[in-house]
């Protein structure tokens, strides 16, 4: 006989290699159940402190509060960077004055920075507080940055060389300097008023011979950011050009901090999860927000909806007379709905995604509208039949399978074409495609739909 | 008065600080409906690999030849691994024999098989055969392994090092070594058998004294990924720990390649943007797609959708006799199926993407699914309210506020329970929740909805 238990862990092994499996979390709530500091800190030595955090975030509140108390002392700066926002706020209360001084304390200032600017005034000056003089300015300094600007993201810390170095100049310097950054690629080639000029990785570097000149090997991939610039652009710009390292300069030109690809992916990465999430109506709900929140945050899409809802319901109230006589038409109405709402988001999603990744642009819009329709009216035709059909084998009335399949030609054309004109019209007022487009486009299947199939029921039927 | 051109050119400029501009696109086509090569070059000269892929994929099929051929041996390899798969063919077609093959020697060996794999078999062929021999075998064997996995992103150029090395006989031996890869960011150690046993940044190695083992200044992040694991799962590793590069074993844990984050970043650029579109069942369609393959693609879904917008009719027909009797039900029906429709497409997306970064496990299930009830629960007594009175102001029947009062709560409640519900049991199962959550959810809310609303009526209004 096997054991159901072994299975399971097996099971979420092969599943899930990288993140905490459910053995483990379920070994660590017991051992803090027990009060076992040295069992759980023995449990908790394999994990990276990005899985502490995944950790932290999956138990319980209260769980949680007894995890942080017992582990104590082990308590990293790093964890502090890995966790949620949702609950940071919630990790920094429960955490010692010394845990948490000495925890900031070995963090980077980008970091500090990034935790700051999530919590709440009274929690950052106290954080602040216990940073050193130098730390403490290179942290509001970056404060002062725009949110989600390249100078939020950037970390300060910066090797650069003058363009007049040769290779073996660089490589003297850096053996001689004690201080370099643990995690750097390049070295940035500046002018005499610190204008980055160029970069150099650091295995061209060690490929070249002494004598070689930096400005003679510098990397084709240049570009530089401005501090202000925004960090939704910076990732795509990463993305785009496959860059792993990119200067910020100020607004005179002057280097003052580097952004690497890391920083970027994670910036992609949470503006993918912010357009999914937007598409869907719920903003930036996290799993970790509380019911409150939750309602709070879905509350006034519903309400949008609402209001589309009742639009649709006052096209419908107009044919009262035709839906008294034909009852048939409140039974089949579902299924006009259903559809245009369907055809209209598949096109809506792939021109948002075009319109993020600028593959949509006005050198090429026509082209897809025209394609889009064609695209629609074929599925539309092929639909029509179909619901023609059901229509005559369900109801026994030819004449409703004919409204039944105009009807449906009508919406999915519609569809096609609302599905990509509304986000480009968007774009091009300077709203967001994926915050908006979805309660617009239902809203024109909707009212369409409805007109379509009970007006033509009211002159064909009647 | 300010010239509409200027206008549009500057908006397109903030906006698309690192996009192809219309105007550019234009002067372009000028050039090549011209047959000027000259200035074709000329304009083409600054734009990076990756805008010119962009702008091919932008421009007519007809344009495309025309500006291929009059660009003639510009055309470099870089440009080929930038192209998105759906026009690669038809850009490989266009080339002449000579370009295609200079374009080709000159490209990585990974660069190559990723070029490959998304042509037809005589293309590939065709492009092997240029190949110098030893290239050849290197991508024949990049070919068979499996696509979607690490062996397929990985780059066999590796720089490593035996780990009892010092940090002096790693410098030394780079600087005599002419043939190093271009990007490289680490060392990696390996024991005698080449199983890599740590990683050494060049930024550490460089600021390191020369007496310094290697192994004693290896980074703590390290992780080695086998050769058949899924790319999905190394690009979630790389974010989720910060990598930079991770070596790769074959099934004896011998060292055969390294993949890099920027390979990262675009495998989870593309895993984003299939959930996204899964979401919306248009799979993995792309702008570029041929009309009869967006048919193709989009009809599938489609008519899914029609099998359950089917059942939700087949439950309306059920109450015939009571729509009849209260024409006013007909009329409000839509406001119940959408509600529950976008509270359920709420919560799913919410449990779509907390599944897909590995949030939502068994651990936490319970206390998500709980939150998820009460949170519809209080939204659903506020859109209760809004609802009868609506009903009331709207009919002047009392009895049809509560109706819609109830069914609006029960619908919203039972929304929220399918919307974290259905996506966890795909999950479970195998099924890529993000591939089929939608259509259950909205059948779910659909049925429920329509028969709450209309049975209340029939028992209450009746």
């Amino acid at each position: 006989m096997s054991d159901p238990d072994v299975i399971t862990a097996e099971h979420d092994d092969t599943d899930d290699a990288y993140a905490l499996d459910r053995r483990s979390v379920a070994a660590i709530l017991d051992a803090v159940e027990h009060g076992d500091a040295e069992r759980l800190t023995a449990l908790m030595e394999p994990l990276h402190a990005a899985d502490i955090a995944d950790l932290l975030e999956q138990i319980g509140s209260s769980d949680r509060r007894s995890l942080i108390t017992l582990y104590g002392k082990e308590f990293d700066g790093e964890i502090l960077s890995e966790l949620d926002e949702a609950i940071r706020e919630d990790v920094v209360k429960a955490l010692s004055p010394q845990v948490l001084s000495d925890a900031v304390r070995e963090m980077d200032s980008d970091d500090v920075v990034d935790l700051l600017e999530d919590l709440e005034r009274p929690q950052q000056e106290a954080i602040l507080q216990v940073l050193e003089a130098a730390d403490r300015l290179a942290v509001e300094r970056g404060l002062s940055y725009p949110d989600y600007s390249a100078g939020r993201l950037m970390q300060r810390e910066v090797v650069m060389a003058p363009e007049h170095w040769t290779v073996g100049q660089a490589i003297d310097f850096m053996r001689n300097h004690e201080d370099l950054p643990d995690q750097f690629y390049h070295i940035i080639l500046v002018d005499p008023r610190l204008r980055p000029a160029g970069y150099v990785t650091l295995g061209k570097l060690m490929s070249s011979r002494r004598e070689i000149r930096l400005s003679a090997i510098t990397e084709d991939s240049f570009r530089v950011f401005e501090i202000d610039e925004e960090e939704a652009d910076v990732a795509y710009a990463f993305n785009q050009y496959h860059l792993i390292s990119a200067p910020v300069v100020d607004g005179d030109g002057r280097l003052v901090g580097v952004i690497t690809i890391d920083d970027a992916m994670t910036v992609l990465d949470e503006e993918h999860d912010e357009d999914i999430k937007r598409l869907a109506g719920v903003g930036d709900e996290s799993l970790l927000d509380s019911t409150l929140e939750i309602v709070r945050n879905r509350f006034p899409w519903l309400l949008v909806n609402l209001g589309t809802a009742v639009l649709a319901s006052l096209v419908i109230a107009q044919f009262e007379a035709t839906l008294t006589a034909i009852v048939a038409l409140a039974v089949l109405m579902p299924i006009i709905a259903s559809m245009g709402g369907n055809a209209g988001t598949q096109s809506m999603t792939v021109a948002v995604r075009a319109l993020a990744t600028r593959d949509l642009t006005s050198s090429n819009a026509l082209r897809v509208l025209r394609r889009e329709v064609v695209a629609s009216l074929l599925n539309g035709c092929v639909f029509a039949v179909i619901m023609g059909i059901i229509g005559v084998v369900w109801f026994g009335t030819p004449m409703l399978g004919v409204v039944l399949g105009l009807a449906m030609i009508i919406n999915l054309v519609v569809a096609g074409l609302a599905g990509v004109a509304v986000p480009m019209a968007l774009e091009r007022v300077g709203v967001d495609p994926a915050l908006a487009s979805g309660t617009f486009v239902t809203t024109v299947t909707d009212v369409v739909g409805f007109f379509a199939f009970l007006g033509l029921a009211g002159i064909l039927l009647l």
